[in-house]
């Protein structure tokens, strides 16, 4: 039964990239997504699958319904784009100035969605339901996966599995790790309030952008000299904004930024440390500021029993040929929620482009990835499904 | 005829503060400037005073003939506003958000034409011509006075005077000085190009927002460590904009800002140091940059005898209650260029808001003036417009 | 046998007290130990114990031969210590201002000196041979053991123990760890030449206080962004000195500090991008600089068999309440280098001091130990030795 | 008798040198002058010129009656060295290790011997009386001149005049300024009190080398973006020292420097800001410190009337090629106490080194002077000691 689902998946490879392609074409923010679940919703609908959109917002989940009894499993794919202007040379560029798939969602997206195919072309023969969880907005907290869930999108779910695209690796490589795979991701904002003026006149003005810079700068002794070096965590500022004239001292600065831990002690001692550095260079600048610091998703923690098994399955693919113990990635992922409320995992699959001087990384304004993999995904997530009733 | 002209100032007073709110009310940035001529230039046709548009750009300039011969005078006062939001709590604040006349534009233009139709009504008495020059576009090199000058609006002018409403000193005091009164205003733009990537993984990347903030810190050091402690000079970053998702570590950072300046040596050394300090930011930060210096105003150099003059005119208006010298400004004028033509002074005219806890500076998002100070204002470039007849 | 053992270290648990407060008043810094040797080497022929001093250096071998045939088991105790300043107010604080045990060596060499006195007077029913290595050097690399094993040290040697007293655990805690315990420990050197001056005339100056500040700050950005942040690595700064009178401007201003890393490619890294900071942060400040890289120890990797031995036996030792796995330590140790020789195994012994609001971090100058550690330590050791008999 | 006394001087040129070389080769820091006052005694004794030693601390005072009444006029050389370590490749060098003549305090004292030789052999034909003042400590606030002012030197003293020797100007210049010359020098002590630890747990420290790395970068902004830039202000640090194993995190750093400005309101300003940054710097690192301000000289502000006359004098001498204004110097000088309490100038004396590729600034470790300057110094000193009996 598997040699024939990765049949049809081979069969179906050239519709896989061309979605995957007019999503790239089409991105769509966070918590903005209108056409992105239309398009899911519509695909569903064409081959008379039972889809419901607005899940928990804009996500989108379909159930295909075996003709034997067996367990149900949830696989999910995440459908929102950054705000990055893609700068890649390629027919798919994105047409939406700004915004860009920059990450590999639509990539997640054009697997599940032929993966559905292929099962719904096999469903007579197969035990157990499967939910295709279609997520929205991965890529900026709160998330899509709390609200979805709220809206019921695991109810009678057994087991989830869900897999990254990963620009890093090449195509064939599938990554694992028991526990701990993701990092908790935070963000906050500090806005520097100074006093702007005249800027030949330093003397009357508080300058922000001194202040804020010099900000910047200590923020670093927190990774470097306050947190155990065998920790690991990530302070991150993203975004430094202070737009003025050239000839206006900046009455304000802002700046927002990520905290990434595997650790809650860590996470809570980083929100209080950069806290004590913003209060210090503020009074040293006889300025004030605001502070705020809003928890993102937890770490992505995978069940062991659920990894053991999805490396059993991806051994027996044939176009697998590594499977390996990755290390613990500083990058957030709310897939973390799903993992709180059933077993499974979380794994990575290797899409690293050939022919290429270089694997742009993940977020870059020329990150693109090796089509081929999204045929390694569907195979590794689709044998999950299949094999998981056996267990 | 001096009491005449004062006499009359007062009268209308009441008008110079309803043009001065109304421009207050529609500010319009450097080089955007529509409105504002037109209302100017329908100042001077409704009163039937002659008046030529589009002077050198978005310049006016108006022509009031005396009954009798004599010299020609250029009186100048400048019309645009700054891309600063108007913060006050004031009825006549800004109407368009984002900018802002936070520099006392709008009561120059106000003082200016209510001055010219005091001339006008005054024309059969007086001795020689009186050129009205509204200037657009000084806060922004490369300026509105050149192009104007270029386009003629010196022509048979034998003096020119001009002031500027000065928030930090109070209604009735006139400051001027021999020689530089004000700073040459470079202008210099630094682009970081680092390299982007996901604010989870630093190590993949090459974060420009710590390299430019280590580049402000640095800059520091031009004028606290390398120019001569006598000299004086500002280098002031206005701008520092890296505008990402807070999960995206940036790719590039920009920088604008102004250098400050009263002698040319320092003003070559320090366009050198800049670079020499971005060079060297860049390299331990392995990225690369754009540097831009543009010279922008060169100091305004008041002409010794005509400061004089100016000195004596100012000495006997009652309202003039105290005229002293000013030290050297930090500011840029382009009135630097009307005085490399022809003879002329430039000073400062008190307007010190009252009853108000504190005055904003100018640039400043709360900055306001004391509207008598027009009236001082006007009674002084009156004052010189008419003496310098007798000299 | 064992039981044996431990009574009669408990019956000289004085002496192993008076030994280590005798040698914690009259410390000797690394490459200059006299006194610590010659007393070890009297302590050692008081007994009739066969002893050879100036061991490659300052170090010092004791060998005790069991009346049975056996394995030959080294066990290791260092006894040099720190320029800090004693800052202790006890009884047996360092008579030698500037030098310092601040870090427990004091504890090692009177724990292994009972424990060679018990091992001698039960020489009769032991297996096998005991070599007690009294390794001078331990602080400063290249340290003394590479030199000790290259004189011979290690002849004939089966297995090697070695502990150190860990003042951050409670004492009755062994903490072990299978491969990588303790780090890489590098040096550095770092002499920016700036040029000097009047403290009056920065401009005549290139200011090496404030280019080397800014380069201590510009090197946390290794760890904090330029090293994986699941890697652990240390870059510190141990040492700033430009000592000039107050009105002389630094011609020049020194670094020194310690990378300690895991991972060799890492440990490569960071060598190049020191250099890459140093020399953009002087190529800014247009001075020049030295830089010396010195690799020390390399990091202290456990045999995995000797390490679950080691478990075994101290989990049997009635005063060890605790023995747990550790997180690998950034601090060095050349106990790597014996380690790189024979089997065996590195391990802490919990010392943390009672009755005390806080126990002082390693090197502080306030350190001390809880002496009663002394006991478990020699017990531990004790048995190891013993117990590898049967193995 | 003008040119009498400069026969005789330039007959003496080489017993100037002679002395100047020894002096330079027998250095001694400020307030532990011992020798040199005793060379000083010794030189006035074998002359049999009235001597006084031990005045207010280590100073020495001549005195010449002149055959004629007239006025008292003292002439003032300080004669105290720096903690500089001589690197110059002369046979003059410094013989003592870390202490040098590095600010021409030794061509002071041998322009003053002379010029008294010379003044004692002319004395019968003189009027009025000399004042040799030879000072000690002028190096080292609260310097020498306050308490040998208390001990009487300037009982009866009409006029002061005295001279510092310029290594930035050519030897003939002679470079004068009415009102403020050189600037108030004040001293400042910060002590970083961070916690110290070991150099690879920097987690269990606070990094006092780090801390106050970022503090002096952080005292960069008093002079970039705090003072009026049209006011002239130096805040130097001179010496930063935390003086640690390379393994050992820093308990303590300390930091000395100094602060020059003009304008007493500025210098009371930076006292605080400095006290301002400190504070915020420690509150972020969560250390603590102690700050101490001590004010040292005044500025030295020169009377007019004896400034005019002093450029007569200068004029008129064939040795003085140029007599030029110059700006204030940022420089210290105790000299200003004695303009408290008499009326007279302070210049200064060119002494640039010639065939030299360049002049080392003063207190650099190869600070040299060219010893012809000590003839000009000796001509105008004794021009205007002459010269003002005539006023």
């Amino acid at each position: 039964m598997l040699q024939h689902l990765f049949t049809k998946l081979e069969n179906y490879y050239d519709e896989m990239v061309e979605i995957r392609r007019y999503l790239h074409q089409h991105p769509e923010l966070s918590f903005q997504e209108v056409k992105t679940p239309n398009y899911i919703k519509d695909y569903y609908l064409n081959l008379g699958i039972e889809v419901r959109d607005k899940v928990g917002g804009n996500g989108v989940v379909a159930k295909i319904y075996g003709g034997k009894p067996g367990k149900t499993i949830a696989l999910r794919a995440d459908f929102d784009a950054l705000p990055i202007n893609d700068e890649k040379d390629v027919p798919y560029k994105s047409t939406i100035p700004g915004v860009m798939h920059a990450c590999g969602h639509d990539g997640h997206t054009a697997t599940l969605l032929v993966l559905a195919k292929v099962l719904h072309e096999m469903r007579e023969e197969l035990e157990g339901n499967y939910i295709m969880i279609h997520q929205h907005a991965e890529e900026y907290a709160p998330g899509g996966a709390v609200t979805m869930i709220e809206d019921g999108c695991l109810e009678g779910v057994d087991a989830i599995f869900g897999t990254h695209l990963w620009a890093s690796e090449p195509t064939g490589k599938i990554q694992y790790r028991k526990g701990p795979i993701m990092a908790a991701a935070d963000r906050f904002e500090i806005e520097i309030q100074g006093q702007g003026g005249h800027g030949a006149q330093p003397h009357k003005t508080k300058d922000s952008i001194v202040t804020a810079s010099q900000l910047v700068m200590n923020l670093q002794q927190i990774v470097s000299r306050r947190v155990n070096p065998v920790d690991s965590a990530v302070v991150t500022v993203g975004s430094f904004v202070a737009d003025n004239a050239f000839n206006v001292i900046a009455d304000k600065a802002k700046l927002i930024g990520t905290v990434r831990t595997f650790n809650e002690d860590v996470r809570e001692f980083i929100e209080k440390e950069i806290e004590r550095i913003v209060q210090g260079t503020c009074l040293a600048a006889n300025s004030t500021f605001e502070y705020e610091y809003h928890k993102g998703y937890p770490a992505v923690v995978n069940h062991a029993e659920e990894t053991d098994f999805l490396v059993q399955c991806a051994t027996n693919i044939p176009d697998v040929t590594v499977v390996e113990e990755t290390e613990p990635q500083m990058g957030g992922e709310d897939f973390a929620y799903y993992l709180q409320h059933v077993k499974g995992t979380f794994f990575f699959t290797g899409a690293r482009p050939e022919n290429v001087p270089v694997a742009y990384p993940h977020h870059h304004p020329k990150f693109d990835i090796d089509e081929k993999s999204l045929l390694v995904a569907a195979k590794t997530l689709g044998s999950a499904a299949l094999e998981y009733q056996k267990k």
